[in-house]
């Protein structure tokens, strides 16, 4: 399978173009960054681009892979309804075409995240603690917030109760971030990568799903379950998780 | 919903007596231990029965639940495929009654197995370590077992690779058990009740899946969902993942 | 030896009782609690009393054991400068009492805060979680926040810099209590009991420090570790620690 | 502070390198490795020499920087007492230089051994885990074994008892491996680094210190401490932890 790289010389891109060299399956036939031509995406016959560029740019270069009949794979952040609904458009006219956009292309994170809001609604307590280096800008992290948000929907559906906190007394933001009613906290240490622990508890046990990661290599694998199946899924696809084969 | 126990003098039983009393949807008509009369739970009209009594005197106990059409909920141990089939066989003659056979009723210890199961084949590596307190007669226990074995058979389905592992100097025992090519560690220490922890990595990142029992009541709200729904599941069931509304 | 406990029918004191009578070396001569004669105890020939009592009545308790020779090791709470100072002057009138006020017995979060205390100045960020039963009243623990003020002196006292922190936008609350410049988080979650994390990191590393109190039991050996010793330390001694062969 | 590199471009040496150019207060004044004239540490004036380089040549460079004043920081492995011996003899030939041999530069690491061995007499159990990639070929790991039989000896000294463990029915090897009575488990998983926890328990707590390594650049810090403190230090010291300011 022939790839292309979009967004090649930056730290993931390069990360990218590297599994994809190392993969018996793929091929690395361009290597795209800012200033170079675009073009060069369609003369090397890539089949999948795999696109980690700005959210500036991402939608003139997937209109241009949709426009050649060439499939995508986004982990490129910034896409609202608005834009996705242009990608439905664009995709109309193009009906062969995969697009995939990932918020998240690890594994890893994938599975805690959909195992947390399975067994939500089996627990009286769900709370999520992120930790990372302390040079990240954002508190609670977007994996945190989404995570939570993915537990409070998981408990409305299935109708559970708030959860039980007799906290009456203490120090302003001991109990963490309230996110759709989940309490978020977060850590920042240095020597700590990207970590997030989801703790479920009811009466006399607790269950604890936590991923670990710790580089950023662990992104590939993702990348590349989206290249080799997206031409298999036309049309728009948000979340790996689709191409995985989960129950 | 009127509830019969058996075994009810028992510390697992009359945990259960005390759980189906509390609960609001759920009447406790007959508590019957080893030299009570059986035909008591008959007398109580007793709808479900929930039996943690011991291997020997189970068959008699659900012989008589099955003739007198009282669905079972039965934590005992002890079951082979012998027993499986003459059960089918009893119930055969009295198709409204429901037997639910689980061995484990902690809805956490469930469905850490099942994730545990279900991300197997994600990553390359896979290992199980189970603590407990010192006065555990087996190393593994039932639960690490089960789980490695889960694993396995998750992992050879999907045609996984045998795990990596470099060691070739070391210690007799360092690497833990070996079940079914899954390494299994027991810890014992004094403190510690039930716990259990998978570990499950892959390139730059790791996934754990941890389930700390802490009191033996954690039993109870599984026991509940089995008397709620085990008259709903006429015939055999086996493990009360099926009475629980997951994917 | 013989042992007098006050404030013998509560939840902590019948457990001190329990270890007093089990223990080899120690006597249960005297169980007092509110409504009898704190005579009893001068009557009885206790040699040491164990007082889990109420901060209304402990000052009382203490004056008649110090006037009749009595030792004293206390777990009631509520002792400010102001107490401990009176302690001061009626044990100078009694120069061969001893008496042991320890805000906590369990020799496992003793020995976390000192090591989290001592390991505090190596590291470049320090950040405390600790984890309840959801019916806490406080937030953070009182645990936590004597923890944290300890890690606070100790960074004070060897000159570190402030901990690195870059958040520049997110959630309120997400990065916790401000204890001293210390980060604290308090999770609430059913099915724990009283747990405690201290997290230190520097470039590459990290050290974690953890405490799980998962029976009221652990406070017993604590407890009998004061009886034992504090006939040996005549006056006013604040926290197990001293009777503990530490470095 | 002129500091000389051997081993300079090694993994580790070269990481040593850049942390000695980072630092204010110390000047990278020769890089030396196999093949180089190792006069050249004389010719720069360097005060401290890092050696990282390999038993076979260690002894030579040591004694090359005795007999030049140079100070010495080494962790290059393979010293036996005979070594340790004939250092000795040199250095009293020279008694202003100072010479570190370290196992571990890990500052995290130190501290945890430490404090596993402190606190290993107060707890009925204590159990060890070390976690590596799958590339690792010796379980369990030095650092593993070097902590067990310093609990062991800690044990001994101070009278404990034997652990309890009623395990009587198992899987081989599941109880881990034996060092001077101290079980010590080894997983090895890929994603992960080199970790290790050891685990004490209690009635009714448990106590558990943990040190994770991330990058190799976590030796840095102790490489300085090292560097910024043997010169006070004249004699031959062994173990980093002399140089900390530990109680």
């Amino acid at each position: 399978m022939k790839v292309g790289v979009l967004g090649a010389r930056g730290k993931v891109g390069a990360e990218v173009c590297r599994a994809v060299e190392a993969a018996p399956d793929t091929e690395l036939v361009a290597s795209v960054d800012a200033g170079d031509d675009i073009e060069e995406l369609a003369r090397s016959g890539a089949q999948v681009v795999v696109d980690f560029t700005h959210p500036d740019v991402v939608m003139d270069n997937l209109r241009f892979c949709i426009e050649h009949g060439i499939h995508a794979v986004v982990g490129t952040t910034g896409f609202d309804q608005e834009r996705l609904d242009r990608l439905e458009e664009w995709l109309a006219g193009s009906p062969d075409v995969g697009v995939l956009i990932a918020p998240n292309f690890s594994i890893g994170a994938i599975l805690m995240m959909r195992f947390a809001a399975e067994a939500a609604p089996f627990f009286e307590s769900v709370e999520v603690v992120e930790l990372h280096h302390p040079d990240k800008a954002d508190a609670p992290s977007g994996t945190a917030r989404r995570t939570a948000e993915m537990i409070a929907a998981a408990r409305r559906e299935a109708g559970s109760a708030p959860m039980p906190d007799a906290t009456s007394t203490g120090l302003d933001g001991a109990r963490g971030a309230d996110v759709d009613g989940v309490r978020v906290h977060a850590l920042r240490v240095r020597g700590l990568v990207a970590h997030q622990e989801v703790l479920l508890g009811a009466a006399g046990e607790t269950l604890t799903i936590r991923h670990d990661s710790l580089d950023r290599v662990s992104f590939a694998p993702g990348v590349l379950t989206g290249v080799r199946n997206v031409a298999d899924h036309p049309g728009l696809t948000v979340g790996l998780d689709a191409f995985l084969d989960l129950r």
